[in-house]
């Protein structure tokens, strides 16, 4: 099986420096606590494409022989690593087809097009597409790109191990990477253990999608056999035997988070660091915040990406506000009569509460006649808040429902 | 008059190292048009703080003879200004004192007493706030730290201006700068002026709220009557003598953006550029997008700030995805019978069109007995879809209302 040495990580770091952006290193006061660990994070959602993709992408190619250039890359992929490869084929100035499942985000379509890429849609499942795009490769002969499993791909990703060991003056104790099919930490696991043992590399998967966990575990690759997370950039069902291989040697510990704690994770990040995170970025951060493993000394999370709908970021934002009893849905009854609402209003408005929206239902039968049942949603300030206006509302007499 | 000159930026910037973060320029882009223009964002969201205005405020602290010190410092706020002050206190281990009006949000004074600060809520609007830290002030001889009028805080801010031309390796045609009382457009633009004269200084306000621009258009320092803008942070009715003055000798041009403008800009920084502005951060990058002055060569917008709320975020990511015509709230009437509501869903789902939300009304007595009204919210991806769905509706004979 193919290595990936120091050596290869160091190369990969110095073809990268035209194109790819070093990102900053952030620290974060709010993931910190005084004497006991100081957490950064390594922003690579400001990376080209909003992902650290495009740096594996890049230095694969920048490897190929110039008559293979010719023939241009192929990729299957309907996330981070579509927008990867397209924008280092550009960068190279040559073709690449990336083949999508038809149901994709037309944003993301969008995205590829607009870097030049060839977008072919076919079949409903990544597994479709996969074989759509090995066809394609076999008629054109493309140089297909794998996502992770590639020697070259993932020394391309382990530059960003280099990066945050250089921007920390190498005074970080642990290194926290959100783990789908393996690439990103293999290479920072690589770049940072060869010179550093002693720092140790800490993998998170979604719980959802547990395949790392699982197949090192087994002590051997493992396919599972669902993946559902919020997280869909690290819901890779297996990880390849060069990632695996890699993470075995180098990696000291894989940790699951679940779908609240990404969540919360994505709020966090948002709201307190001002940065948008999609699931699998959020998950290095969740990890540190639920304390999966020891959080001592000083840390860096890896977000590795921010490619998330403003659609999905909603709903996960107004979930995360409802988890932290910042926004509630209450249902209670009031007697269907000119002022009952105003009455009930105010008694929210003076236990500090604000009303998002109001559903008045006269026609619901559950209440009896002359009763109307009322779906009211709140906004808190927190749990406590919340508490305490419901506690209003029961001692005047509104029944929560 | 008191003056800024290039000295006491310089000088500012060596005071700050310790403690201020040097933050990213990074480069967009979808700001970008190749062959026209070049955006890169001064990303001061990602400030401690959340906001560049710790920057002048330990400037201003920092020149405190130490006897002044020990008396403390005292600010009026109920925005960023309250956070700034209170971490750059907290620095220098001495008292802080921000008075609020009474209405400030909850999370606002957690995060400014989280920085060790004193919170005071008193009045109803920011001129009691203020006129109660006046007072305080001759009680306790804290030293009041102006949120922009003052020499020391003004070139505090102008180290961001210092920090643009380093990063940029002085290859900028023109920074655009958010303005509210003119206090860091003033520090940049001494900054950059005074070494770099044909660089263009480009100041932003919301329409809502130009002081500035009828300031300088009048001769003097103007105060407007009303301030109604999203964009919080630059909300201020009139700038100072101080900070006028020196945007009437370095600034080029004033411009305005208007509410929707303003919206468009943060859900576009949050969507593609990763990064959660708050409307006074945004109003940069608004006037690049709709070219509200001559936008060739390479630009820098600076981002001045995060610090909004994620039910206000929620708000505007609504009314951005509904001007963008992809999240609309469309009226029509179904025939009130088993299976027509069925029917007028398979019309709009083969129109690709995604539906968030249904309100079924049978009782509104607009359209007549056998007619129910119905409220539907839709997800489209762009204008054009939005009118492709609309018209499969009314060729299927649903009126839109």
């Amino acid at each position: 099986m193919a290595d990936v040495t120091l050596g290869m990580v160091l190369e990969a770091r110095e073809r990268l420096k035209s194109i790819v952006r070093h990102t900053d290193l952030v620290p974060s006061r709010i993931l910190s606590i005084p004497g006991k660990r100081e957490v950064t994070l390594k922003t690579e959602c400001l990376q080209l494409t909003g992902s650290f993709k495009v740096r594996g992408a890049y230095n694969m190619i920048s490897h190929l022989p110039l008559h293979q250039r010719e023939s241009g890359v192929i990729a299957a992929s309907a996330g981070n690593h579509a927008q990867g490869v397209a924008l280092a084929a550009q960068a190279f100035h040559i073709n690449s087809t990336i083949v999508m499942p038809e149901g994709a985000p037309l944003a993301k379509i969008a995205a590829t097009r607009d870097l030049g890429a060839e977008v072919v849609l076919h079949g409903l499942s990544f597994d479709d597409a996969m074989e759509r795009a090995r066809q394609i490769q076999m008629e054109t002969g493309a140089t297909f790109v794998h996502a992770f499993n590639d020697p070259l791909v993932v020394a391309g990703q382990g530059s960003i191990g280099l990066e945050i060991m250089d921007d920390s003056l190498n005074q970080i104790d642990t290194v926290v990477v959100p783990v789908g099919g393996g690439g990103m930490i293999s290479g920072i696991a690589v770049a940072i253990k060869e010179l550093h043992p002693n720092v140790r590399i800490i993998g998170v998967q979604a719980a959802g999608c547990p395949s790392m966990v699982k197949s090192m575990k087994k002590g051997e690759p493992t396919k599972i056999k669902s993946a559902a997370t919020v997280a869909d950039g690290i819901a890779v069902k297996a990880p390849g035997d060069l990632t695996y291989a890699l993470c075995q040697k180098y990696v000291d510990q894989v940790v699951t988070v679940d779908e609240d704690e990404i969540a919360n994770a994505i709020l966090m990040l948002l709201e307190k660091c001002k940065i948008v995170a999609e699931g699998a970025g959020a998950v290095s951060v969740a990890a540190v915040m639920q304390e999966k493993f020891d959080t001592r000394g000083k840390i860096c999370c890896v977000i590795s990406g921010g490619n998330i709908d403003v659609t999905t970021l909603q709903l996960i934002l107004d979930r995360g506000l409802m988890k932290a009893g910042r926004l509630t849905k209450v249902n209670t009854m009031i007697q269907d009569r000119p002022g009952r609402l105003h009455r009930l209003l105010a008694v929210i408005s003076d236990a500090g509460a604000n009303v998002v929206s109001i559903r008045h239902d006269r026609t619901n039968m559950q209440g009896g006649i002359g009763l109307a049942m009322l779906e009211l949603v709140l906004e808190t300030n927190h749990q406590q808040h919340l508490n305490d206006v419901l506690v209003a509302m029961q001692a005047n007499g509104y029944k929560i429902l």
